[in-house]
């Protein structure tokens, strides 16, 4: 069945409902930003592969919103199929809501499954469109009832996260939450999102695309925690570890009536953008809405974490030097592709003590497929490297001491003046903001210039942020801080910049059909000097992997900045150097000489 | 009497009424920066002579809140008057409400001057204090009654400013205010701020300190406009062209009583951040509250009116280019002080073709008299300038073609290495957000990092903001846009940055008890390219005189920012050599050689 006809299908059923727009969006049922194959219902429905969108089905009309990232991949996916692009925050583009006010007949009903729509996004089309006469139905899930060969939900082992690499032990954590719980009001605390129970409960699993997180529920009560989980996934230790910290286990599903079932003199904390509108719809008692504890307490990682995490980056620069060197002395003596150098890639992290997975979906993109900003090679897109051009890899690993999420964007043989002069841009931002002073209160849209004035003066912009907030061992973008220009509150990432937050910091240039540059490098935000003006902040950098010199023009840059980048080289080369053979150290030598 | 004396008949007078704390504030009738003589209630009974402030006066407290530009400065001025400073946005510093709620018992009075308070301070009180049970009384003026030779109101004449200044016709800008009352489903608008009614009805006055500001209120109907203010001010100019736009007037005072005859059938559109809370108390029909639309109008100047400015600036660049010619050749020479140095720079500017008068209260501050952000010299504290030190002036014109604000920091003699290293931070700090190009939608908390990252490197800070909008020929200080990297809701200049407005970016350093260097140009607002990406924009500077090279280190500067300030200066030697004597353009050729 091509998309087409899925969408023909899902119309009839829709026809069959009296059911006027369906909306299908990217996510299970915890609003997780990567979801398991039995979860992607809006790829099957439009044919969009991209991790970020929502789909819009009406008889007439089928559509897809995604952001600056996917333009152009969507574009490509979306050929034929009969859907539109919707390009959020550009223009005119109205939002899924304003054309739904503006599409839908009052009398009719605009429905989607409950589970996979946050409570806040179920409220505002509830609120939105019942205004205007529209029905919401929030209880079938119409895709399943057309998928036939629809994935089953993953059964994946779940493994524990001892306290050498946590940091803190469950019952620490959990008196944590208690406190917030407490000067909240509330007796009660619901957890949907799976990254913020994995750090609570110090578990993880393998149950979603790459995050390496476990599909559950959890209710924390003041003297135990209602974990809702499939119970054979555990192992002893975990099961060790639970009883201890007072962790009882129910079923997966049982949530939905469980929660039913909370006593209406209880008051429970629940996150509006971290929980599902139809569990929402299920509690029973008084509800305090603020964001979930753990999102701030996992944010700012503790001293054993940041060790941790820091030695995770070592590893994962060696890997990244290595195939460096292979790509750019390779390329052109053997046949390398977009795929095979994942598989070379993933091989060489793989090779490095306490790797797990990929941290992500690598993205590795040559030449014009770079300038979709998060292409990611399939077998029939898969082109093999040539010199003459850039080679864009975005990639992370996954270890027992934290995720990584790192981009270099390789020279192959040379490129002209203008690439260099582009490349030397991107590198100069990524640089501006990395070595940034600040005043503790401020967030991150105060300093996220600091990364784009290289691109704005250029008349160019990268149309996306500038960086994320990284996990450990969990979301590889983590709330609740980020660099953007702009605010969007739905991401959530909005908080200031405290201590211990890790961050990447990724401006890029994207020129459509032509190529894409994007430099990344993680850091930690530290505390400098107090004085009278108050609190100064500064940020500690962690990715060690040479910035290819090949791209870079020195003359495009000032003074500080050469000096930052060849102090960053020369520890580039102390702390990756170690662990590399004589001829890939030589290789290094080189390619962190100071300029 | 002195400030003690005057603060216990206060409390003589509040025990009398059973007032347990009194509020007040630094503010005329409309909300106005600088006020006349007749309103400067807060310095009558505190002693604080700075321009932003406000007293709260208990039986057993006295307390002032200013911000970090005042901090100094009020704490030399309140010594021995028994009033505590509050310094604003700083630690636990509490807010006045804050305060109030904490000091006041339930079941007291708190009492301030209804007519000199915002609508929105006014609501503020009111809401929080009366939910702990205090009662708000609003209508009397227990200053007056203590202040026995208390000035009497303004009696200037007021002058018309024609087309070929203003750009736009009174009946023009009319028909859009007009249009912006339609859209927010009102048939009437009362405006009680100055500078908007000067702007609407193209009138100056002389009735507050240094801004040419009109003591008026106006009520703008459909058909026509009620103006409130002393009719003898009028000239026949005025008379005639308000005849033609329909303005009728009515006795200044007049207004609290008319007000309350608005038929109950009318809707009334007003800005509660520029109405006073005992005016708002009178309306009797329904409100919309919406910003003035004058005020986002009188930003965006017309063509007319950046034309005019820009020839007022190189006037006012010709006026500071021989003043400091003068100063640092004279200082050593004859007997300069702070007061006789701005003696001679009003003479200087007097001599220029269109001035009226100086475009607020000259800031000529010398040595560690600088560190005090806005010390203006009085005759107690005036000293004569000496070799090795900074001479801060921050001064303006008032011209028939606009309002200028300048800061330059002169140095006389020589300066030492680390003078000079934070004189070049602050220059470097100026230039970098001059010459920033960004997207259409940033906002000035989007781009001060580029003036205070300099500094902040050198873990500095000047604690206020970067800069902030101009008006033409009228508040020197102009919503709604300005330069800080955090949100001040009652500062109301948190606009997105539009085609046409005119800010100043003026960041500094200052060192308690040693010196303040501030350097400040002014620049429009500019569209750039247009293409995929948004519209970009970036700033015209038209500010022209030199900036102390004697200050600088070029060592400290990148390649292009040297070449940024190499530039600017060629550009001063070309507009305002032509307008100097000999010695003078010899001398000027020196302090705007390349560096």
């Amino acid at each position: 069945m091509n998309i087409a006809e899925r969408i023909a299908q899902l119309r009839a059923l829709m026809a069959e409902k009296n059911i006027f727009a369906y909306i299908v969006p990217t996510a299970d049922f915890h609003q997780s930003e990567y979801v398991g194959e039995h979860f992607k219902a809006r790829e099957y429905i439009t044919g969009f592969s991209g991790s970020y969108g929502t789909a819009v089905i009406c008889q007439e009309d089928a559509c897809l919103w995604t952001d600056g990232r996917y333009f152009f991949q969507a574009e490509k996916e979306l050929e034929g199929t009969g859907v539109r692009l919707m390009k959020m925050f550009v223009g005119d583009t109205p939002s899924i809501t304003e054309y739904l006010v503006d599409v839908v007949p009052s009398g009719s009903t605009v429905a989607f499954d409950g589970r996979v729509l946050s409570m806040g996004e179920g409220q505002e089309y509830e609120n939105i469109l019942s205004a205007k006469g529209i029905t919401i139905s929030y209880s079938e899930d119409l895709i399943d009832a057309i998928w036939q060969d629809r994935p089953s939900l993953s059964e994946s082992p779940a493994f524990f996260l001892e306290e050498k690499y946590s940091g803190e032990s469950i019952i620490s954590k959990l008196n944590r939450v208690h406190k917030v719980m407490e000067e909240n009001g509330a007796t009660i605390h619901a957890i949907a999102s799976l990254d913020d129970i994995c750090w609570l409960l110090n578990v993880r699993g393998d149950d979603v695309d790459f995050f390496p997180l476990l599909l559950s529920y959890a209710i924390v009560k003041m003297d135990k925690v209602e974990l809702y989980v499939d119970e054979k996934k555990m192992n002893n230790q975990i099961l060790d570890e639970f009883k201890k910290a007072n962790v009882v286990l129910h079923p997966y599903n049982d949530i939905y009536q469980d929660i039913q079932k909370l006593d209406a003199s209880e008051t429970i904390l629940i996150d509006p953008m971290k929980m599902n509108y139809a569990l929402y719809k299920n509690i029973p008692c008084k509800i305090v809405e603020a964001a979930n504890p753990t999102i701030l307490m996992k944010a700012m990682k503790n001293d054993i974490e940041l060790d941790n995490i820091k030695s995770a980056h070592i590893k994962d620069g060696v890997a990244i030097t290595k195939f460096m060197y292979w790509v750019k002395n390779r390329y052109d003596k053997e046949v390398i592709t977009e795929l095979s150098s994942i598989e070379k890639l993933t091989s060489l992290r793989a090779a490095q003590e306490g790797y797990i997975r990929d941290s992500f979906e690598p993205l590795c993109a040559y030449k014009d497929h770079a300038a979709m900003m998060h292409y990611s090679p399939s077998k029939k897109s898969d082109v093999q490297l040539k010199g003459g051009a850039f080679f864009l890899n975005d990639t992370g690993g996954g270890y027992y001491e934290g995720s990584t999420d790192i981009t270099r964007t390789f020279v192959l043989g040379s490129v002209d003046q203008q690439m260099k002069k582009y490349f030397t841009a991107v590198v100069r931002g990524m640089m501006n903001l990395a070595r940034a002073k600040f005043l503790y209160g401020c967030y991150g849209y105060n300093l996220d210039v600091l990364a784009r004035q290289p691109i704005w003066s250029l008349d160019l912009d990268y149309q996306c942020g500038t960086g994320h907030g990284v996990g450990y061992l969990a979301n590889v973008h983590e709330p609740p801080t980020g660099f953007r220009w702009y605010v969007v509150p739905s991401k959530n990432e909005h908080h200031k910049l405290e201590e211990g937050m890790v961050i990447t910091d990724e401006p890029g240039i994207y020129e459509d059909g032509q190529f894409g540059i994007r430099i990344e490098n993680e850091f930690i935000v530290r505390k400098g000097v107090k004085n009278k003006y108050g609190q100064f902040m500064y940020f500690e950098t962690i990715t060690f992997a040479p910035i290819d010199l090949d791209g870079i023009d020195p003359e495009e840059m000032s003074r500080s900045e050469r000096e930052w980048l060849n102090n960053y080289h020369k520890e580039v080369y102390e702390k990756i150097g170690p662990h590399l053979t004589e001829e890939e150290r030589t290789w290094l030598k080189e390619y962190t000489r100071p300029i």
